[in-house]
């Protein structure tokens, strides 16, 4: 999407051809910041590290730090050790492995002097994949949106809530939640989000709403304890969010707080969409009790980055001297809180029947 | 409760027997500082920067309010212009107009000269009594948590999760969510306290977090998306909060993030209690729906305060350049989703009939 009046993806190869760059997400709201990718490390570095993130994202990164690694060293060795290191990463991200695992049976079969063009090339189409999954969950997305705003006899503007970043910054391009956000304001329809900042790292205050005020999308910040006020009062349409990983009987796995947004929206009435590339549904899960959780450091929760009025982007100390923290980075949202999932293929019914009868070829296995 | 091990109350007369002194709660977790209050202005003034805040404390606050006024001028005019000006520092505080109305009723039939001592004693009489609630109500939530206590066959620890700051620093001593908690951890029952930072103001993290280790009891900070998933895992024997106002109905307006918290609860079957002193009970408000809530200004969504790695206690921006965002102080959890009302008469069920029960002389009004 646009950043600064001009289109823009989140990974891209640089001009050498051969290194790999990326926006630093670490730095947004603040600075629009490049970072170039140049080894397996600095991949494996921009992952642990969240300067990219979001399961598409990290996806495509883990691609081409597959790609970098054969750069360096394309041996058996390697690209066993390569694969290793990417899928230690993060745990909960499916697409991760997925993406490591393709490029692995890519070149599994090349002699190591082919191993290094295969891989970029093939990063690269998982890239070219990935826009094309998301633009079209963008279009059928767009209809729920629209009927949405049929619904209001297009009077005022359609209120979608969000949590976390699901946009174009989690994704290649479009992004998955956001992806029919974009396409009904390019369609003309007048769409106004509501942001929930996202505590602790604070995704949706820092990125959803940077990259929604960049491309021209009416935004709303709020704290993650309004939501369920906002729908108790009428404000909110629906709620559309993304996920980590979707069980076989759709339940969905995602930031943090999640779960809360569903029970208020189900309480409410309100319809609470989730929207995910197909490659992100974990098969081999039955139910969501079955996904593990990454526990992440206290200090995401005892601190918090910001920028001081001097300009300076530094972490606060927001708890007493030695307060205890835990830090749960995902739950699960039950599929009877999911009143859709939105795909590329279309929007199927939170359950193991509606996921089979858009990806049968997954479900008969 | 205690300060480093000295038991300390959150507001008290001067050793000049005419001025105010309080802790000024801005600059807590940090900073444990002493305020003095010295006029009418200097009353309203902490109430509005909430250098004290909690419905409780407000309202002994006003009293003070009340007897400063009165020292400085205690004529009739002065006695309605202070009313007036304190009544407005607040909006949604019932304890405040209360506390007000209370006192001025004290003063009307005596002469100005008579005024000051008059108000002095009642503002003395209302902390006395508060303190009094509040120890009733540690007394009646006890059974509760004893009786978790039990449940587990005194295994483990009781895990309480609570949201804002409903401890002794909220009221004038023992606090009313955490009064219980506080009574448990004296008569020797595990307790452990989740804490919700509760965002925006973080009043957990800042408030909550230090008063319960500065009393020796175990809490660990949580960011307000967590709490969900704790409940689904297992992680929490039941929830106690306070309320800022409770309507004949028994809803409950408290701070924002308060319903997706009984949401989950409920969704759990985890308890949900709400404790609460008499006097902030609305029997004028027949439904939470009623209840005005405070809309408060966008910049403590934007910016936060925390310390710095130098020491300096400083604001910092969360969000881009020009975001906008929105800032409801309370929701409304409707009496459906409450276990019970724990008073310093009893636990009530959250209901016209169980309120009546406990308060038969102001229900028949």
């Amino acid at each position: 999407m646009k950043v600064n009046g001009k289109p823009t993806r989140t990974i891209w190869p640089a001009a050498d051809g051969w290194a790999v760059e990326v926006i630093d997400q670490t730095r947004l709201p603040f600075e629009f910041a490049v970072r170039r990718l140049e080894t397996l490390a600095d991949a494996a570095t921009a992952i642990t590290t969240m300067q990219v993130r979001g399961a598409p994202l990290i996806g495509a990164t883990a691609a081409y730090g597959m790609a970098l690694a054969m750069h360096a060293d394309p041996s058996d060795d390697n690209l066993k050790a390569a694969a290793m290191a990417l899928k230690s990463t993060r745990p909960t991200a499916v697409n991760l492995r997925w993406a490591v695992d393709d490029v692995t049976a890519q070149l599994s079969g090349q002699s190591p002097n082919a191993r290094a063009g295969v891989a970029y090339r093939r990063a690269g189409e998982i890239c070219d994949e990935d826009v094309a999954i998301c633009s079209a969950i963008g279009d059928h997305g767009l209809k729920l949106v629209e009927a949405a705003w049929r619904e209001k006899k297009r009077q005022g503007r359609v209120n979608v809530l969000t949590h976390c970043n699901a946009g174009w910054l989690a994704t290649v391009d479009w992004g998955t939640a956001l992806a029919p956000i974009y396409k009904a304001h390019d369609a003309g329809v007048p769409v106004h989000v509501w942001v929930d900042e996202t505590r602790p790292r604070n995704q949706g205050a820092a990125l959803t709403a940077w990259e929604l005020a960049q491309h021209g999308v009416a935004a709303t910040v709020i704290v993650d304890n309004a939501g369920g006020h906002l729908m108790q009062k009428g404000a909110v349409d629906m709620v559309i969010t993304g996920t980590d990983r979707t069980t076989a009987a759709g339940d969905v796995a995602n930031k943090i707080g999640t779960y809360l947004k569903a029970l208020a929206a189900h309480d409410n009435e309100v319809p609470f969409y989730v929207a995910l590339p197909g490659p992100s549904i974990d098969w081999t899960l039955a139910s969501g009790g079955d996904v593990p959780i990454e526990e992440r450091g206290p200090e995401e929760v005892t601190r918090i980055t910001g920028r001081t009025a001097a300009g300076e982007v530094t972490a606060v100390a927001l708890t007493p001297d030695g307060a205890a923290a835990a830090n749960p980075a995902f739950d699960v949202t039950p599929a009877r809180l999911v009143s859709g999932l939105i795909t590329e293929r279309g929007v199927a019914a939170a359950s193991r029947a509606g996921l089979a009868g858009l990806y049968p070829e997954k479900a008969e296995r």
